[in-house]
């Protein structure tokens, strides 16, 4: 493989040489700006070995780098040993950023080249300014791949398919007309959608082009009478054809996105949002380009009561199969028969799969016993996959894509006597889960302001999780999405009615045990009184929380009254989906709490 | 006076036309984008006969208008009777934002006439903006106040004096070369200090230019050699003038700051932070600008050991005067004497008075009683003076500029009975002043991460404060600075120690009361752990809270445990410096509570 490395980097300088590029970037990215993309765009790993989802190579004539953040230390340095490639540890101090690399690197008057599809408006912009001040030039049309990468995967030919109003509860036309209003009213008179899961929620499409997201490859252009879908052929059948017909969409290939655009009446204003739209975008689009932020994110953000209603629908199935999967897993582990991570990830799936409307899972299950709970974005592989035994905590983070409901949960349960310090820590975790998904807060209120109540009691020991505390969930879309999000960082979203958020405080002792505990919240109104709207987060997952793990010294009454609360509901709504057996384990898991009972 | 009025908006429409100008703005501003400004500034005043802290006066051709926002509605609209002067309340749904009426108002071609002097370059860029999208053009050099107002007040000549090391902590000259090292690092060989606060910290000079700003009108200039201070000579005595030479300051008269620039050689690269540098300063700097953060706000805000020292010894006079002073109103209502919102006023201010390194009041006594207290900022005048008789919440917020520290204190005391209703809404907000106090929060955090800590025990209950939670506070100087605050609107600026910032929410029942409880603290280290730097709050204002205003049934342990070991800190602290009457007296206001001793 290394062998294999220098020769594409070698091939690579050619290029570089050819076109007069003497640094290249090659970001793990995609023409959509997805968090997880098909194999076609995974350039970066093809050049330098390295398969993490994030990271970015720099190849310059004498040297190559590659920046990843710290999940990511290990594997890299693994998969770049051999390679020449000098791995920087993002975030470590010393390291530099990539754009202060190639200044120091580079002198006055050299060139950089990226493949402006790769790079959003934005990120292109950023670097071009950064690179200008110190007379670099940036060149955007530098791809290279296919000369070097002859068995390029092909883009993805899955068939899209319509996701029924039944489901999504808006007819794609009203959502058209939404949209083309909001459009309007930002001074444009049309708009490229370049978020997969952006044009999936306008057209209620689905795909599966992305592992775990079911989207579907595609650039969609809303004008005036000359709406297109940019999408190939093969991933089309007649019923697709004709239902984006009837909405008014006609097709055409993905790859003549940009000669459309160039071919555009001079007159026409198209909006692009420059946070998910390439750069190569900018220069088809000319001065017809309007750069403001899409008005889809927050339309989508906000489930209608049709999609409320099949979240809370899908979270009951996925709760039975939760307490199928959990069964199954103490099963094992009582009868002392042998269980690792993968299989975890396999019974879960298995369950999950076995209820109706399951489409995929959400994302990879994430099961991570004792020391591997503490890597963050830990998923087993074949290489580290633990044996499970009956001690020790295990977290387990998964979820599922219904066709009424997109789940994601995280619980973290003990497998044997816990420790003093995992009562403690894991109460901690609750302490702050309880405090955010028991906020109320007025209209007007951001995520990043309601954060620290996840964090407080954390805070107050010295601890703390580098992780956001909630992420956006689409419906029957992407795990993770916007507008809202609630992190440390500021997001000027705000929380509205109807926004599905997670709510997954953690901590994470290295090598020791990782604990997060997740559920997902819907927004929804409180009350109103004379300082105005104030809204309240209704928790709709439904699965217990591990009674073993609380240590009630440390709870106030209205925390423990919480929790008893949300494990009745629990029992009271899954319970009757459940068989004898079943009823008598969920009951025994949600015997209510009270001081010192334990 | 209307008809003065009327007659000064004729001149002034003279004046616009003479000039081409189609609309004037006049804000209430100054040259320095100061908060309170001298008499010299009060041009909107002086064309609308509005004298409020805040609002901007429209003038077009047919039609004037003043924008202000709730504070003063009702003065606003008392003050603009007869003047034909269209009110328009800030905040009120309807109301146009000033760049919207005036895109409504004018026709593309038309002319915006503004004096550059009274806007920073970012409200200039943003205006011009906002009405080159319309075609309307704005002229920045439109400043006819002089031509008109012919008693207009000349610059203050009040003296400048130097603010003594043992006081600052830290000599100019060292300050100086910190400054210049950060003007370099943002790429710039000099930098123009127009904010007052920012100058005055430099040179560790004061002045009594501006009501309770201890503050000297004058701009800086830092450079190679040509440091200059642009103040008018009648400010500066023999040995202000000598310690600014023997810093290396050359002195010019005030109003040939932009000249000096103009003169600049080309190649000099002048810093300025356009959010406190005037527009008027862009034409002279031209090329030379770099438009960036100041960096002198943050090393500003951040207090060294010797200021530290001061503030701990300014707010244990400030404690004292405040016992004598409490004392003194309390004496007066038992013995059933008359006594009003302004005589409280002048009680604290004589109390003050008396200590040691007093120099002035740090902003107007804030005494509001009954309803009055409702009013965020309102200040007694001899129109609005209450009665205060003993019953009801008497709400005083005032504070003091000493020369070794600036105190600022809130307390909300009961004079009869509290009802039931008083006692819940003060200890709810008290447990929100507690948890805020009481923050233990990792290196980085923002204010507005920790604002919903003080809110959300109040959320809960549909209830809300509509300003800050809290703001930064100078070191004999403005009661008001940055760079952090703590607040619902998100600000960059991280909570590093050294900063000393207010703690006080507030809840306004209009018509009956209003509660504030406010602390000043200062940001220290609270540990390291493997997590990283985490830090705490330490307050440092000394007086109780009253005691009849706790509701203990709604008060956790912990909070009861703050409260108490924080009036046994006032009391320890206070106590030596009073003689056995007051002791006794701060003894009975510090005793501990306990659940149900009430």
């Amino acid at each position: 493989m290394q062998t294999e490395i220098k020769a594409r980097l070698a091939a690579l300088r050619d290029e570089m040489a050819k076109a007069g590029v003497d640094l290249a970037i090659i970001p793990h990215a995609d023409p959509h700006q997805s968090e997880y993309m098909s194999s076609h765009w995974h350039l970066r790993g093809f050049f330098s070995g390295f398969t993490g989802s994030a990271g970015t190579l720099v190849v310059a004539k004498d040297q190559a780098c590659l920046w990843t953040d710290s999940r990511y230390f290990l594997q890299a340095a693994q998969q770049l040993e051999g390679t020449d490639i000098i791995l920087m540890k993002e975030g470590i101090p010393g390291t530099p950023s990539i754009a202060g690399y190639i200044t120091d690197t580079l002198k006055s008057g050299a060139t950089v080249g990226i493949d402006g599809m790769q790079f959003s408006i934005n990120a292109e912009r950023e670097l071009e300014e950064a690179l200008k001040k110190h007379g670099i030039k940036l060149v955007t049309g530098f791809s290279p791949a296919d000369k070097i990468w002859t068995d390029r995967p092909a883009l993805p030919d899955n068939k899209a398919f319509i996701h029924e109003q039944k489901y999504a509860g808006e007819a794609a036309a009203d959502k058209i007309a939404k949209v083309m209003e909001a459009t309007a009213g930002k001074g444009a008179d049309a708009i490229l959608v370049s978020a997969l899961d952006e044009l999936a929620w306008v057209l209620n499409l689905r795909g599966s082009d992305v592992k775990y997201n079911p989207v579907v490859t595609a650039f969609l252009y809303l004008g005036q009478g000359n709406s297109t879908l940019f999408i190939d052929d093969i991933k089309l059948d007649d019923k697709v054809k004709e239902y984006l017909a009837s909405n008014g969409i006609a097709t055409a290939p993905y790859s003549g996105v940009t000669q459309f655009l160039t071919a555009l009446p001079a007159s026409t204003r198209v909006l692009v949002d420059p946070a998910t739209t390439s750069s190569a975008m900018e220069s088809p689009l000319g001065d017809r380009i309007v750069t403001d932020k899409s008005p889809i994110p927050l339309m989508k953000g906000v489930k209608n009561d049709v999609q409320i209603a099949g979240i809370r629908a899908a979270m009951k199935r996925d709760g039975v199969a939760l307490v199928k999967a959990m069964m199954d897993i103490e099963k094992i582990l009582s009868e002392g028969k042998p269980l690792t991570e993968m299989e975890v990830g396999r019974i879960l799936t298995r369950r999950r799969s076995e209820q109706p409307l399951y489409f995929d899972d959400s994302f990879g299950t994430i099961a991570g016993y004792r020391g591997h709970g503490a890597i963050v974005h830990y998923e087993a592989t074949p290489e580290s996959n633990s044996d499970i035994t009956p001690d020790g905590l295990l977290l387990i983070d998964s979820g599922a894509q219904y066709l009424d409901g997109t789940t994601d949960i995280t619980r973290t349960i003990s497998l044997g006597n816990p420790t003093e310090e995992e009562r403690h820590d894991f109460t901690l975790v609750m302490k702050g889960h309880i405090a955010l998904g028991s906020a109320i807060f007025p209209e007007g209120t951001r995520g990043s302001q309601l954060d620290a109540l996840a964090r407080h009691f954390l805070w107050s020991e010295g601890k703390s999780y580098l992780h956001g505390t909630g992420h956006g969930v689409g419906h029957f879309l992407n795990v993770h999405e916007g507008p809202q999000n609630i992190r440390l960082n500021e997001n000027p979203a705000t929380l509205q009615p109807g926004m599905l958020t997670s709510n997954e405080p953690g901590l994470y002792i290295t090598d020791k045990y990782g604990i997060r505990c997740e559920n997902l919240v819907l927004t929804v109104p409180a009350f109103t009184t004379e300082f105005g709207n104030f809204y309240k987060f209704e928790t709709v997952t439904l699965f217990p929380f591990d009674l073993k793990l609380f240590d009630t010294d440390i709870m106030s009454d209205d925390e423990i009254r919480w929790l008893n609360a949300y494990h009745k509901h629990v029992y009271d709504t899954l319970s009757p989906e459940l068989n004898e057996e079943e009823r008598a384990w969920l009951e025994h898991k949600t015997i209510p709490l009270t001081k010192n009972n334990l």
